[in-house]
């Protein structure tokens, strides 16, 4: 299990004494700065778990005059090719597919809208993971989700990523009708590999509750709109009957027969309450794949959601019952409970390879962490510190019984390494930047840790880090990207904070002084008391801006160790009604909430940036939606709506 | 499934318009506000599922002067009796009983230490949830857990609760070793049912690495230790086999059979590593039933670490193949990604009884929403939004769609409705508290919410609750809460904060002045400079008290929504190695850290508090530890440990 292939021909000194790599021949190092420079190492060569591995000596040669440094070690775990990409047929029978909805179905999570921009970060990580298929969003939900698919699509859709050159599938969803999935394929047709995925309710609660529909009427549709979807040109069709689990059985086959005559190139069976049991959940694939003529054209996929904490269990019950593709979120993000998380669904059948039938994906799991790390960060949704693999005590022990275990023989209780997942310690490896610390040597750890921005983007950076690096003695990875996730990923801003004073305490009111600068330049001040300093700051801001807004969360975490540490703090926010926007399909009402992030080193100003952050994200969401409800109100919605993204 | 039994005859107006609920005869009310007075009463008839149940009027008459509140509504759901408690043997095949480990296994997580008042209240709330057995604490591990095993033994494990007068078991967990087993003893012997829990690794890396024992050696060692602790006169004996999930099966059957001989009572299988597959660890489950000779005079137990998420659908399949014992946490927390989480493990139980032979549980599932917080709380681990069933997105709906969905038809989409675990926002139902409530209102109000404190204890309270009330117009339940945790439930109070008064922002050096006052009342005066107001004040704070930590977490949580809610602050902190404690027993270096929380509505105070309350906590520990330590030169340890802890 922990025997990887060098990818590339690497040599490189060893990052920790207990560390010591090896490679047939000297790499060169190309000096320009791109993100396809990082280098692919092999690396999991644990000797505490291996005792008879001998160690190798190595030495870094490189022709490059950047000196290379080495924070955090991305390693390419290759362990087997990915297989061709055939839609509806997977060369390998044992490959299963990785279908990521966490810009989808984790997005649909009160608070965590994202930003264009913060969506088009996520994909490209979810790029570098290996992610067979991307679900982008669901274009006909907003013009705002139509530009974001598309964006990906154009982008992510055409860029090759990794050892094998992988390009993922960037899939839009779209309920069973034209219009819908129009704005699918308007979205993703863009990408080397576009996929539309539609679906319609097929339990009798749900045909008879909510679409007031007959079976076959409901079978009609469904067969209708993926012919429909084909028609247009997408080669690859993806049909989910929601509410599957609760679902007439016969009725189920029936219909997936139906829609793979159509077209239909995977066929999704959601568990979408979360009710199953992992046993009923394989049998119901097993059903499905017994019974359903014509199912050998197509591929069966899980959506499992979380309600009863059983979403991976069932997942895997339904891979070990024949599903070849995984409907999945990072952090097992998503409406309610949430959905299966990758992370665990993932590693689950990297450790049980072998009870569970020789399966296995083609996600780079050393990409996990940082994966997780970004979609806590843009998504706002935290996960829990005992969360499987990638919670913050996963790999921590406390009591005294364990700790000597663990000194007695590591392996006692580890199963996952740390360095499976791209878990290191930035204390541990690598450069660490301090206020001496030039422009060069903060753009090139920028680049290590994998991001690219623009020179003027980088220019507003790396005057934050200065401001930080004079008032702390080392700047961490952690650090670095609380800042750039303050300043680069943020909304358009509409406006900026100027200045803030504060004062407070257990013996006076509390009082806030607050400069703000419009997008013209214009500035404005005003003070305020309040409970609290962030009650009095946010009352001062609310006194400029004068959007009626409604605080739903607040929380506040420290990044990194010790009270020096930049602390990051997270709002969600409201409108009220008269500013809530109407769903720009069916009218109905839109109840988004908007959550914002700010860092800094005063947890006032963190606070402060954040709640701008937030209500900026509002205020352009706003605009946006009233400006196309105005102009659409004749017939040309999708022009319009392409019109407004611009 | 929604029906519930009337237990109390007692009438009582309706709290909401959908909800009316009847009673055949009015019960009288005692004036007195002893908790055994809460009311419990049938409630989750919800007419939107049930739309051909006929509503029923009622009225509430009372012979109290006190006129009844029902800020929330608790609920005593007895589908059926609880069976007649019987170590070895359980008289109905279909119950399961429910081992709450969250005071054991759960407070090892890191930072998750709590104070002996803590872990009582906890104790108290898991009686009321109605687990069968709580497992209090590792006496042997330290002064501090034999004194807390032994308070929740003498209070909770004597006092009946509930409808049906149930009395928990009380546990206490031990090495197989006689000074451990004497520890726990002396700790749960005080309980009308103790129980000692033993355990001794049984696979081949753990016996080879860990112990360093044979085979034979480790079976002799367990059955005189199960032996040795029946003939202290404990009539209920759990042993495990550690690592069960990786050890010989045919050692293991030999072992079991062998224990089951020398007297124990339930036989606990830990899938220790988090390393099975739900269908492997059923199959455990059954071959042990079906190979272990007298295992029909013993109860199979599951206890399922969470590793691969896999926790709780290991569990269910360890039931579903005949354990009638579940190891389970509140909120699933735990060392590393931590435990089955016993709401996510008992809702499924409930939710597919029918699918799973008819199995049920005794617990009171409308006491688990109030668990989960009481946990979050005391152990400062936060379960994230998208937790099943306790999450904060459990019930809540953001897309269009589902909202759509939900309007029609409120069953398409909820599996559980949130009554069912006593959620009741405080904000739709009973008496809102505000400045003008005098101490008999709030006093009723804590007692509504279950907590009983002293009159000297409610005085301290009332004075912050003015405060607070004196700022915010509605005094929430979290409100009070929040308030209640940080005044009462503190360690023992070494330095308290005067004053403090800040000044911050963008423009200068944040600034903190403070004044502590120590035991003896005498007040210091320090101030910092900082590069934020936490900083600067922590630094002030430091000065003073002049004992070296290191600050590894702090996060701020809003409890209410708005901006002028109480942020209740965590912080975990580490001393330096001058000071860590040694284990009691082994002499093992004994890293624990320390949590503290506090409450305010200005953020800067707020974690002036929580820094605080996580240093006097600290303090104490050392002493308490240093103590024990100088004084345990002799042999007699456990009068030591005795005498230190009074």
């Amino acid at each position: 299990m922990y025997t990887r292939e060098i990818l590339n021909p690497v040599t490189l000194s060893a990052m920790a004494s207990s560390i010591i790599l090896s490679s047939p021949k000297p790499l060169s190092i190309n000096p320009t700065t791109s993100r396809s420079q990082r280098l692919s190492i092999a690396f999991s060569i644990n000797p505490a778990r291996n005792p008879t591995l001998k160690p190798l000596t190595f030495s870094l040669s490189t022709t490059s005059p950047v000196k290379p440094h080495f924070s955090s070690i991305i390693c390419s775990a290759k362990s087997r090719a990915r297989p061709e990409y055939i839609p509806n047929r997977i060369p390998d029978p044992n490959y299963v597919r990785v279908f990521d909805t966490t810009l989808r179905d984790g997005e649909q999570s009160p608070g965590a809208t994202m930003t264009s921009a913060e969506k088009l970060v996520i994909a490209r990580q979810l790029s570098r993971l290996g992610v067979d298929i991307i679900e982008a969003g669901f274009p006909a939900s907003s013009p705002d989700d139509l530009d974001a698919v598309r964006s990906i699509a154009i982008d992510v859709g055409n860029n090759p990523v990794g050892y094998d050159g992988h390009i993922p599938v960037i899939c839009g969803l779209s309920r069973c009708n034209k219009r819908d999935i129009d704005a699918a394929w308007e979205a993703v047709k863009h990408a080397k590999r576009p996929r539309i995925h539609t679906f319609i309710a097929t339990s009798e609660i749900h045909m008879q509750h909510k679409l007031r529909k007959t079976k076959e009427e409901v079978v009609a549709i469904a067969r209708e709109m993926v012919a429909y979807a084909r028609s247009l040109g997408c080669p690859d069709v993806e049909f989910s009957p929601e509410d599957a689990g609760r679902s007439d059985r016969e009725f189920l086959f029936h219909i997936l027969e139906e829609v793979i005559k159509a077209g239909a190139t995977t066929l999704n069976i959601p568990d979408t309450v979360g009710y199953n049991l992992p046993g009923e959940f394989a049998n119901l694939i097993a059903d499905i794949k017994k019974n359903t003529k014509g199912i050998e054209n197509a591929i069966i996929s899980t959506h499992c959601q979380n309600d009863l904490g059983l979403a991976t269990a069932n997942t895997l019950g339904g891979v070990s019952a024949g599903a070849r593709q995984v409907e999945v979120t990072i952090n097992g993000i998503g409406e309610r409970a949430g959905n299966a998380s990758l992370e665990e669904v993932v590693l689950t059948i990297k450790c049980r390879q072998n009870e569970m039938g020789g399966v296995y994906t083609g996600i780079n799991t050393q990409q996990i962490m940082m994966s997780s790390k970004m979609v806590q960060e843009h998504s706002g949704l935290i996960v829990q510190p005992h969360k499987a693999i990638v919670g913050a005590n996963a790999f921590a022990h406390e009591s005294g019984i364990h700790q000597d275990g663990m000194l007695k023989y590591k392996g006692t209780y580890e199963i996952i390494s740390p360095e499976d997942i791209g878990l290191f310690r930035s204390n541990e490896y690598g450069i660490v930047l301090g206020k001496l610390s030039g422009r060069h040597a903060v753009k090139n750890k920028l680049i290590e840790l994998g991001y690219d921005i623009s020179e003027k983007e980088f220019e507003d950076f790396f005057k934050r880090y200065k401001e930080v690096a004079e008032k702390k003695k080392r700047v961490t990875d952690e650090d670095i990207e609380a800042l750039l996730s303050d300043e680069i990923f943020q909304p358009k801003v509409i406006w900026s904070l100027g200045e803030i004073q504060v004062t407070c305490g257990t013996l006076g009111l509390s009082t806030a002084t607050v400069k703000l600068i419009a997008l013209d330049g214009e500035e404005k001040i005003a003070c305020s008391v309040g409970t609290g300093p962030v009650d009095a700051a946010y009352k001062a801001i609310d006194s400029i801006i004068q959007v009626p807004t409604v605080l739903t969360e607040y929380s506040m975490n420290s990044v990194t160790q010790g009270i020096d540490a930049i602390a990051t703090t997270r709002v969600v926010i409201g409108g009220d009604s008269s500013i809530t926007p109407k769903h720009t399909l069916d009218g109905v009402t839109f109840n988004r909430t908007f959550s914002g992030s700010g860092a800094a080193m005063d947890i006032v100003v963190s606070s402060v940036r954040a709640y701008l952050s937030a209500l900026n994200k509002m205020l352009c969401f706003v605009t946006v939606v009233k400006v196309t409800r105005e102009s659409s109100e004749g017939s040309k919605t999708y022009q319009n709506i392409e019109q407004t993204s611009e």
